[in-house]
């Protein structure tokens, strides 16, 4: 997705590169933004940037992708516990990470951003959306095998009501502290049967 | 929330403003309009605007609110039907309200400005979103007086789900007819036990 050209890489430059281009974005959107500001920010010439990315959306598609490297994924010796501890083990995690103001504020800048850049909102879901649906439903058929969630249940809706109840509340005004993230996910995975 | 002035008004001029407002913003979000924009876009000076604006962010808070107009009532003679009939009867208007691509983009673009300009979620959340969370309550209620919703369910964190689970698709970048709304709202209302 980050369409890198073929020139030798600096790795310092690009990662000064991608946390401005990430920064700039959350200040003020895809509009917000220009290759020149992300150079400046990051310290370098415009030239640097246009060496290794051919226009500020591919900058900010790598800056998305990079972001993703902050969340933690399930660790997979977890497997065989019974999903509810299973759940109770991931949720601190899940938790620390959709508190965190720059995911937030991230996800909130892709969503607008959508009207005008989709190719933006296909990064975030390919990189963010798509693994946590995958590990979602896992868990949601494991409890159906558990008797927890009705065999006929609709779970690709369930899913998108999971998901969707969080993103929204990722968007709403009010903050949204480690604590209060963490009763918010345990009360919709609850409703959700998965508690 | 529009902190009109006292100045006569001109409502075709008004009119006109908020329209041209409501498509600068769907355009290039609140970053990307200016008074100078919308005043061209209306046909009207910038003191036209600023007559009855004093920024802005007062002229889209206003051309949001207004946008909701467009958006059906739930009639009131409906209340004494079975709960299931009365979602049946409700679907297809939400359902054309939301395939509106106008209203996605309006929704997609509020999100967005959420970490700049948390005043427009505020606008967005009062005019939108408390009205349909109160509708969605009084329908999860009575299928829980009828039944067919547990007693003991978390009403808060269903109504997020379900609220969610609809925002969440109107920002995916995935085409949304009348039709494909209609299946959508069923499988979410199903799941929730509406329908």
């Amino acid at each position: 997705m980050s369409r890198a050209r073929g020139r030798p890489r600096n790795p310092e430059a690009d990662r000064a590169i991608l946390q401005a281009a990430l920064e700039v974005f959350i200040e003020g959107g895809v509009e917000g933004a220009s290759i020149e500001q992300i150079a400046k920010r990051a310290g370098v010439g415009k030239l640097t940037v246009y060496r290794r990315w051919d226009s500020k959306e591919a900058v900010l598609a790598a800056a998305i992708e990079t972001a993703r490297d902050g969340i933690p994924e399930a660790p997979a010796d977890l497997a065989d516990l019974p999903v509810t501890t299973l759940v109770r083990k991931l949720l601190p995690g899940l938790a620390e990470a959709i508190a965190e103001p720059r995911l937030r504020a991230m996800i909130a800048r892709i969503f607008g951003a959508s009207v005008s850049h989709p190719e933006l909102m296909a990064t975030y879901w390919e990189n963010y959306v798509v693994p946590r649906r995958r590990n979602t439903r896992a868990l949601l058929e494991r409890a159906q095998a558990e008797g927890t969630i009705a065999a006929d249940a609709d779970l690709d809706a369930l899913i998108d009501m999971m998901v969707g109840a969080v993103l929204f509340r990722l968007v709403q005004p009010e903050p949204l502290d480690v604590a209060g993230a963490t009763a918010y996910l345990e009360s919709v995975y609850r409703q959700a049967g998965l508690l």
